[in-house]
């Protein structure tokens, strides 16, 4: 089988194990405080022109997501985030364990949030008549760029949730595992810079985007960063060999490699939408992305996944399907050359 | 001014003062184990006819609610409710302040939920053919009764709730804060027994029912009333001097004073909602208790409101306005009389 | 039975049980935004002269701790506590509940902890060499005063307490479930406006001290202030009828009431613990309050406790036992008499 | 410098690396689901003799032990710990930041508790004639095995424990972070079937016995392992790439090189300890493992920590200081050779 199912498959890209082979028997100190950590902090520091910013690694996302969450909050205050948001549906309501409501916006199929969407409650919650206190105060804004769906905010979308944070007192925070797929697409004018200037937080992600594992969280507002190594030992998330995660992120910030390799995972996931829209097929949600939704007739499915294993995403009617195609820095052009292919011949247009 | 904006605006019924005077200075036992706690436990367990179920008495409705909700969840498991669930909206997320995410369900006007949409939120859950442990698992269904705005479950209802909640292994636990003007609607085929029957916990609640205060939890599960006793202390629940409450549910159910003078409130929404219809007013959401709906023209509501205070519910449209009239065992009927002729007067119809 | 095992077997003092009877029909707003708790505010702002200070009713001791305790507090800081503190041993770790680590000190018989234990503990985790991020950051300093074995601290104790908190960033605060006790004492100088201008935050209790329940929170450091009214929503703490807490503060600190009551109780006290010495037992721990804590021989002991009720404190050796003798704002004084009386003549000192 | 300071200043055993570096672009599924997580777990249930056990693999130690310990408690319950133990002091609270309070019991230098002294903890809570709900009610014992001071627990010492656990209707569990140091010590009768007998859950520490990261949980009570991938999943412990963490134990577990490794790092310790007792240096405390704990007059330390570097554990007296000297799995015998004959140089017996 070949799998499209998602962007972790397989392990790390080559570079990587060979920096992790390379200092295996080099001796330092641990919880992240040795020099490669050191190092690719600079170098992410610079990459985000924020010299300033606090730079952690942690382990995963959902670990991630919540102990900044979890740090930006106090007790009664909750974070917006779009019903389809990661933290609000596939994180096992670990911002809610963290003690925290979730309050979730629709979306759409895009899963984006508008900053209106944002006003309307703060307006609602601080200016609606009622005493506030009987209700969740939002606090922070939750958004993934790009979004679990593959879609990307523009600039200005990101400024118009800038200023609506600042005028209510919210945080906003960026979730960017799949970040590299979003700075490497064709169809966005968002850059690291950007994002260090707009938000409060935000992740990078390694463990979909060449690493084998780890995220990088930036914290440009001190507020977060003050006593943030606390929230992650306290959390689970303070790996002993810290070096693991800085010489990843070490090897992916060093010559451009993180956007390089992502940015041909996009190119192949457009290669793959072409034929898609060639074949017919009706686009799910549109994605600049290295993740592709596309509705299938349930045969057409049944025959692909013979050979291909997709992500089962909604079931659009009696007889057609939603999947998502993903690629990753790892996905082999030849096999994406098979799937065309395959796809081309089962509908008859070789 | 004259308020039917909510039904806690007095204190108790005489007949609970009257003995907080009389035992004012008889010495007993703190912390609900004096006799006056353990009688009115008795006179509840024969009222629901659970002779084994474990009663307790607790200050207050949000208190209630998430200590038995804390206590019947472990940390990975939600609480299913309706949008519009006091839980939901009007706790300032304390359920998720002890860690449990709401698992929200659409709702209308009614406030009440179906068995069919919890055994499809169930099966998607548990059947759905993904991992589970990425969602929450849902455990305990939370439902309120009379809703938050007034309507009641049917027993068929309720038969159909416990049936699906045996199935998934859910409990069952009504929010009986308004209890007593359900009991006593004209238009409920519903008892204390049948929900004895039925839930796994369920409340009894005082506060809005003649009491100072108090609300009585209701186990009639086991496994929720094993070791309440230090959930109810943990979470500031137990009163020191718990006779208080013991004497008030006391009074509350000898010779039924609760339905009794609840079922008169209940006669007194009745005239003020027939008078809004016969006014041509519409039912923002047809209620059999105590709490009426309807929707005005802001110019009648603006001339009502310089003599009576109301609770503003929706804006519906530009010029009309859906508010909530509520009477309670303490209301007035002469102030009913003159809000009727006021109403009648206003609206050209003597 | 006689009891003088604690001080809250009775309701409240007939002042406050008139005020409740005299008001009962009133209708007023809910939620503690009424006129009762408006004036309640008002004086005891005046007694601690503290005209900004937030000023804010609860039902109970555990419940206004933890509230303070959490609100104070970020994930990974904890509370310093005496070992015997109230919070430490007996609230079920509530405080744990919401996530907190106390520290416990050791604190002898008397239940109070010195400046200097403080500040080692603070040099040790800020400035010890070690990262401070692997254990639980000292944030607040919980005290009772008196302390749950009847101790005082002098006012040179308090601000002691106060400078070391000041310089390591620290809260402090002071748990005052038996207040009256304490500032009535013959042996005390430390005022309201002492604590008010030392502590971030107290609690003037009323359950122990002539109320039917209810804490007053003072909060002179706007920090801990600022959306506390969210918390106590929350935590459960917030009555619906507010006004029955306003009603019987307002009570307590009209006319110098709350001292007065209670002033009388620590007279009886003393009596009692006259008699103790005279009749050659030795003092468990000094007390200047209305807790004495007396060792008793087994037999004495039995023999009294075939007319009295003490509370048992601890097994000093295989024959003796130490008590605790309470008295109360509701103690009579032909009790005490009673008490007395038998004690002399038992020991053959008549 | 020569790091002796801990045991997790490498990476991995080179076999590790290889089995990482050969299986880098296999394609498998996530989140543990895996067959090289899946074999893994073959060979840890073999080597416990526990066909059933639930077996896990987590990313750290703080993670796991908060995971377990969370998953086994209700709100109100506590978990019973040596004062030394890593949960309460080594863990900034996070055993509290889920809810429940560390019961800390004194255990010397060893980090040992006793059987007799849970007994007693117990005894107080449910037999001591109190209400028991106003203190936390003891449900799990928490021991480490090795203890953080290098001891072990006998065979017999540990059935004790089990025995009062039973009794009691406590959970045991042993935190085995340096778990193959214990198992390959010279001066044990305790092996991987007796912990699974024995215990209801516990650990197989990866971190510093060999892997890059990771530990092994060990359910044999299917009670705590029913829903743990959800718990897991919820705490931030479910590594996408799963395999990852299979990969290594499964390395590990193939042909005893857990124990081989680690055995030849006890032996290297002994071999300093040797050296340090020749050289007239008292013993801290005794430990059969890979730390071990020696007092040096502070100018020999001096010395000594120009070229090694070792971990500061007390200050004795104004010119004596403990230290940990730490070898693992890394250790060179040259590096070993080097301090002994730099000791013994020093102190003057070549």
């Amino acid at each position: 089988m070949i799998y499209f199912n998602c962007d972790y498959t397989e392990g790390a890209h080559p570079r990587i194990l060979e920096q992790l082979c390379a200092t295996n028997l080099t001796q330092s100190v641990g919880y992240g405080e040795d020099e490669f950590c050191g190092k690719a902090r600079e170098l992410i520091r610079e990459a985000c022109r924020t010299p300033e910013a606090g730079v952690h690694f942690l382990v995963g996302g959902t670990q991630a997501n919540f102990t900044v969450i979890r740090t930006a909050l106090r007790p009664h205050q909750g974070v917006i985030s779009p019903e389809t948001g990661h933290i609000n549906v596939h994180e096992t309501g670990a911002v809610e364990a963290t003690g925290h409501k979730v309050l979730a916006l629709p979306c759409g199929r895009t899963g984006k949030i508008s900053a209106s969407q944002v006003e309307s409650l703060c307006q609602e919650h601080f200016r609606g008549g009622m005493p506030p206190e009987h209700t969740v105060q939002p606090k922070l804004v939750y958004i993934s760029h790009p979004t679990e769906n593959g879609a990307l905010y523009t600039l200005a979308e990101l400024e118009a949730l800038y200023r609506v944070c600042r005028e209510y007192g919210l945080y906003l925070f960026a979730d960017g595992a799949r970040m590299a797929y979003g700075l490497s697409s064709r169809d966005t004018d968002v850059s690291l810079p950007d994002l260090a200037h707009l938000c409060d937080a935000f992740t990078i992600g390694g463990t979909k985007c060449g690493a084998l594992f780890g995220e990088a969280v930036v914290l440009p507002n001190p507020e977060l960063n003050a006593d943030f190594r606390y929230a992650i030992k306290q959390n689970g998330g303070m790996l002993a060999k810290g070096r693991l995660l800085g010489l990843q992120f070490l090897a992916l910030f060093t010559g451009g490699l993180y956007t390089e390799i992502c940015g041909k995972a996009d190119e192949q996931a457009y290669r793959i939408a072409d034929a898609c829209r060639e074949a017919g097929l009706p686009e799910y949600v549109p994605s600049p992305t290295n993740q592709q939704f596309f509705v299938f007739p349930d045969e057409l499915l049944r025959q692909l996944e013979e050979t291909y294993v997709f992500s089962f995403w909604e079931k659009v009617d009696e007889t057609h399907t939603a999947v998502r195609i993903c690629t990753s820095w790892a996905t082999k052009e030849e096999n994406v050359d098979a799937l065309i292919a395959d796809l081309r011949k089962l509908v008859g247009k070789p």
